[in-house]
């Protein structure tokens, strides 16, 4: 059987296709439309569907994706999920944060588990050993640090990614590298740590656009999981 | 002598007066104008003046304080000061952060010195014990980022600054609130323990809006000096 996983990020959308447990297809696209899936069905036709989206409702897509799969979920606040929520407000808690917490936990079951998603935004989130959602945080993307920066002030320069990052900037480009860079590193470590003091055999799990990025540049042993979202998705779509 | 010290930041405009090393009278406004420093003078005539501004030039503001002044300095990167700069580009370096190396150098002369100023912007600036500025980084302010997080996302709410910072948000706006807060605090720990393994008995000056702030929040142990930029702009016009 397979699954169709629709991931609507803040930047882009996520499109991957599932065989079990196993992603045989994946496709990022800026907007995602009834045209690119039609495309996609073509080629991969699928039984069931999921979708889950930071960036509201679509109504007409909902109606197209129900007419086009043998089940749809559109995942929210109600969507049935493996794993308990400790939450004060579920219904606010964002559905991308839930669902790698539950991908984390399908591959590392009852297990204390830190879920670190480095994208336009960065959630920490923790997934203890008996498997409930704790909690979590929000900062923000390595990108979105470059946008503030040059946005909100008259005269800092639009810096982006480099894979070389000084410790110290000898001009302003270099500086402001070197501080979003390392300052996330940092403060990635400082949840890391500050978790581990809390929670025994904590596992890390790192995923997001730029997980690889930070992997190398933090002191802590993490995994990467590049599609744990989708992994997420696929086990909410496959929990009856 | 007294002398007129301004500092035009990115958010708002600090004027203090210093009788010698002094800070005698200060005052913090939105927005500088001549009609400001005509009320300021009446109670408090000063002989030298000097401005420091991170937003541009203005040169009407400039006649102004030159015709009431008997020697008035606009910091830029040709004014002569008491320490070495070994940037590579001094002419882009920021006038605040020079200046606050400036004062935590005279405060301190011949010590390895890294001074953080936490404002808008929060930067790490180094001075090592030849009295040379050698870099710094540049990274966002807690509001900036509370700002950028609600600005650049469509469902993420504006946050403020709070005294109470769960380590694990349990609704979104906790989330938030500790994301932003304690990350800013791993991040500022993270620069001062990479600083503290090269340069030997670093001294730690915390500066900024934001600094008395983050004293409690982190883990070395810092000095915080509310107005060290003003003391560096007063040590820039009386150094010869």
């Amino acid at each position: 059987m397979k699954n169709l996983i629709i991931d609507q990020g803040n930047s882009s959308c996520k499109i991957n296709l599932f065989e079990g447990d196993q992603s045989i297809y994946f496709q990022r696209v800026e907007k995602l439309t009834t045209d690119v899936l039609t495309t996609i069905k073509k080629e991969h036709p699928w039984e069931e569907a999921i979708l889950s989206s930071v960036v509201g409702d679509d109504e007409e897509l909902d109606q197209w994706l129900k007419g086009n799969s043998q089940r749809y979920i559109r995942l929210s606040t109600d969507t049935k999920i493996p794993i308990g929520n400790l939450y004060k407000t579920p219904q606010t808690l964002g559905k991308d944060r839930i669902a790698v917490c539950v991908g984390a936990n399908y591959l590392e079951p009852n297990r204390n588990l830190l879920v670190i998603d480095a994208g336009t935004a960065i959630t920490y989130d923790i997934v203890n050993s008996n498997n409930n959602y704790v909690g979590g945080n929000i900062s923000l993307g390595i990108d979105m640090r470059f946008k503030a920066l040059h946005n909100f002030t008259q005269k800092l320069p639009l810096v982006s990614q480099e894979e070389e990052v000084p410790l110290t900037g000898m001009n302003t480009q270099e500086a402001i590298l070197s501080g979003v860079t390392n300052g996330l590193a940092y403060e990635i470590d400082g949840f890391i740590n500050s978790y581990k003091a809390i929670y025994p055999e904590l596992l890390v799990f790192l995923t997001g656009g730029n997980a690889k990025y930070f992997e190398k540049r933090i002191k802590n042993s993490t995994f990467v999981v590049q599609n744990l979202l989708s992994i997420g998705l696929n086990r909410i779509l496959t929990f009856r």
